[in-house]
């Protein structure tokens, strides 16, 4: 663990004379939209329609409520996790978070790095700006997220050089499988895929480059809407799991489950865990905020299983919160994407640092040693 | 079917570089009180006194949520309705508003002719500025709303008018024998109807007419007074809906129902359907959200019974919710007047094809494949 | 029945090209502060402390919700009440509000005068401006409100004098043995009282004048200090109702209880009825909203007792949930005191006539024939 | 008892012809904000994290509501409390803030004077900034706050001292084992005690004094960087409380207990009493309202124990619910601190004459004549 204990960053800002960052989530968004031209903020910071979801998901936080335990004894914490094989010093990863070539030059390598320097693991996202190779050179490989394309040929290529890459699990988002209906976005067309962002998967996909007339590089346009066009996949089914798990040895975890009978399918289709997630309130407007859907996947699933949540985290308290109500860790998307527009590797350094500082403070406070203190009981019913 | 799907839709608006109409409901009801004069705009958009009960209509949507569910395999989706022989390629129609004329110069004709470009089924309002005959000549014709007024000649001739004019069911509005005590209206005194608006159906009819010393092109204050005067019924009770039934043969649809005792009424007196509804909180002021009615209703009258609902569906996923809640379908109204306001024809279509697209993204993301999988485990409890 | 029925009113507003008056009671609120001088605004408007309890009046009508019945033949409709032998045409009394010089000069004879015009019963404050006789010269005699001063020979000449005028009956205020504290009259020490002024009672009476040395009208100050200083009256207990009893043969009616308890001890001690009510919010801050307390209450008493209501009636829908819960009349403050600020009697006239207007336009469209039909069953659970 | 009566206080303000201070907390707080410099007042009116503790303390009293009781004969209140041997003429104390030097440069000298003048309590933080020894000459002496610094000898003194100069308990702050996260500070790196703020205890404490190699008089950022040092104690468990009840003789009350299990756990382990608070929001940010935990930690430790409350009380009706809710007393903090702010110790005198005035105002109109007389009927379920 590279990161600085709770109370050793906090006086650290306190003798240097004050942060040198933003520091609520609300400034680091502020900032961020400062430094981004309007499309690029709006498409990490909108969600689908009329964004209710993800309102529901920062009001589900709001409403629940920590009971602190006193004199437990919190001088030692470890807050580390270590889910399906992956070690963390913080129960929280980075969310694969695509196309962050829109909102930072450097935008996955920074990240990456950010990852390397903390020692907080990255899910890189299918639709990243970097290939995944040089995501895992710049450090210990970490997660790899699948959007499965519904060419089948590409989707196990990238899933074979993930594994070959040394990525330690396949991410498979299960919300996306087309996007969703996003009125910022639609309103000025911002789609920045079409001009070749976020697609250096297919870009450096052996598979995919064999099917492409023109290389990317000569005609940009054409490879990216064949890219885009192997996207949508709504086909989908449960029973389509036993293929993909078939090619490869990672074990598999599905993102974007929002229900208890789901999460229990997942199980039974050979996932090793399952992500909590309405994709932050970016695909089904009107969707069950996550932390609430947590209640019922941990309930249904029962103990044993592995259960992460994304969705509205924020703060330090919600990463507790989430962790009491079920999950074995939980993962960050927007807020390192705004620490990254505002400050590149250095930004999301320092979104992670707080982050977890936040989190330890309030765990010494709240009574909690470990992520096993973090129990039911220390939220409010 | 002649909407398009909600994928190709998204993908249209995003090659084209944005959109080309508003987006959400709030941009087009903005855009239409810039293009109305504040009269016609508040009469459209306001309603009954303190306006609580269009608050809760919309608080009533915003509280439900959806719990998508993943890997049904939603490729193909059909999201068409048919409610008493009436079909729709999505499970929303128009609803019946009156008196459109001050909103459009096109009027009811550019609703009925995009209701035939879409497919999408117009519901006619009785108050309409256009008469029933020239709105079915538009296309094929679809079902017509009664104010059943107190002169029984002119409710009979109507009614077969709309029969011969080959509309297919009469509902029949119990929430509005007489007017709501609307503030805005009332604050400024518009009733367009007094200046010979909206009385199509009247300045058409023979009875009605007949009746006239002057006929309405010579005095045409006079003849709306006369037209007007007929509109209060509050006399009415269930029992009088057999001499209504012996009137024609078409379905009887009952539009306004709040409570489930009425709806068993209804059905015991003949009604084939009902629209769950309170006129967009436009009568009773304080009246329940319809959507908390819904749930009700179809609690009362079970699986079987034919039951719509409108007031405070705005987006794809009001529609959803509602069809989770029991709606076989819903009516949509304020939404396609602000659209009629915006562009006319063009403006109705826009808001029918982006609610059908919305509605289709946000059904293949959540795992509804036809109306029928929209059950009540879509929404939490 | 002097009033005109809700149709009439809402025709000749249409007809008129307008309302004459304001009609929301927000509107009349707003403009009664244009009117007004500050200090005299706030008096009426302002509460007890953080007036909490005056926005949770305002909230509990909010959340309960009509559920209207349809086609109950509502044409003829008679809202008129009989509480305790006084009639009125419709289920709402003027509430006694004092001091009603500072808002207009004409005070509670124009209140009283409009109450003559329009048939609905005034409750005379004993705080009024003008005598309990000069009021009762202007019509009809009604109800006179009792503050219960600690000098005993001075109440019991009122409430002689109150019944010699023909007033029907002692509505006795419980819950302002002292003045609540109230942060905006304290801010500028606003206590008309100190004046002089709501003082008719007192420098009208033969027992009080007897012991005066100087009458008011050569030291003011002195005269209304003298008064004042029988307003506290803490002491008082269940058991002091007997010796009140033994004053008067008129029926004694309790106003200003909040929970059931308190409603039997009334009844027990010899009360013939009950007034719901938090004084408006200005008594106790925090106190629980006159609605909610009206459901407890009438469920301790049961059907029998007589049950009247006051604190955040605004507008026909509110009156309607009031009978529906319970009460068997209500009584309005503050919007006739508006009324009277913006336009004398022919402004608590014109409340008067919009607030009844409104009720029967509603009472009409939610199947409200006479308020025996309001029964619980018309508001959800 | 010093504190004049609420309808004393009352009568007092208007025959002044308007209140001489502020008047509602948030007037309060608004002074002192523009009396303060920036970084002191947020210091004050600041909490941890996104405040959404803070938040839901003052939601919890505005949710909870009164029930008076009527004629209950309140002519005669006593509201006084004894707690431990403590009187009070009022249910409230003065809670322990630390470093008023920063809020005004009389600091707690202004309040211990206020406090002898009005008879309220005070309970001198640790981290004040006068010597425990000059606040006790002030007057009769209170209780002690102590943080338990991690140096065992020091706290030893402490403790010593403070028995030693008259104080009647010690209580032990459990939450702030280290500071919060706190927003506000960090931002600008404000923390008062670098500069040898609020570190009066140290600086006047033979053995802190002891450990110095140069007195804090010739170097006080050396001896203030180590007496902070000392702040830290997260180890601390329940077993250590018998080493400090063998330090002294005085009763021993913790302060900080959000749950029923912590508060039993307090008593098994020798605390005299409990303070149910959450640090007024500052420590665990999403910690549960106080008032709620209040609730909680009453029913757990039935109606023997002693349990205080602090966090969220600013009004009179807040310190009523917190007594109907179980509280034996409350501690109000930074209304008073506001006071000093905008007016020293004749501004404490002020909010404490105005929340004890209010409160009986309250109490008289509310049918309390004692304390014992708020009983959890008082409150609605």
């Amino acid at each position: 663990m590279t990161l600085d204990s709770g109370p050793l960053v906090q006086t650290a800002i306190y003798i240097a004379g004050g942060a040198e960052w933003p520091l609520a989530s609300e400034e680091w968004e502020e900032r961020a939209r400062a430094a981004l031209e309007p499309g690029a903020f709006d498409y990490v910071a909108g969600g689908a329609g009329a964004e209710a979801t993800m309102r529901a998901n920062l009001e589900a936080f709001e409403r629940m409520r920590l009971r602190p335990r006193m004199l437990v004894g919190t001088a030692e914490r470890d807050l580390s996790v270590e889910v399906l094989g992956l070690r963390s010093p913080v129960p929280f990863l980075l969310a694969p978070v695509g196309v962050l070539s829109i909102v930072h030059p450097d935008a996955e390598l920074a990240v990456a790095r950010a990852a390397a320097a903390t020692g907080v693991p990255l899910v890189l996202s299918s639709a990243a700006s970097t290939s995944l190779e040089d995501v895992a050179a710049v450090g210990p490989p970490r997660w790899y997220q699948l959007y499965w394309y519904s060419n089948r040929e590409i989707a196990a290529s990238l899933v074979k050089r993930a594994e070959q890459a040394g990525y330690g699990a396949i991410v498979l988002t299960l919300d996306t499988l087309m996007l969703g209906w996003r009125d910022r976005d639609l309103r000025r067309g911002y789609l920045p895929f079409l001009q070749g962002e976020g697609l250096a998967q297919f870009f450096s996909d052996p598979v995919f480059l064999a099917g492409l007339d023109t290389p990317p590089g000569e005609d940009v346009a054409t490879a990216s809407i064949q890219a885009l066009a192997t996207f949508p996949n709504l086909g989908l089914t449960w029973d389509d799991l036993a293929w993909l798990r078939e090619q490869t040895s990672l074990p598999l975890v599905v993102k974007g489950v929002l229900r208890g009978d789901d999460a229990r399918l997942a199980l039974e289709h050979g996932a090793a865990g399952i992500v909590v997630s309405n994709h932050g309130g970016r695909q089904v407007d009107g969707a069950v905020a996550a932390l609430d859907a947590l209640v019922e996947v941990r309930e249904e699933v029962g103990d044993g299983a592995v259960v992460l949540m994304d969705s509205g985290v924020r703060r330090g308290a919600d990463v507790l919160k989430a962790l009491a109500l079920g999950a074995d860790a939980v993962l960050v998307g927007r807020p390192y994407a705004y620490g990254l527009a505002v400050g590149g590797q250095a930004g999301v350094e320092a979104v992670i640092a707080q982050l977890a500082a936040e989190l330890d403070v309030t765990c010494a406070l709240a009574g909690v040693r470990t992520v096993a203190d973090a129990d039911r009981s220390l939220v409010s019913p």
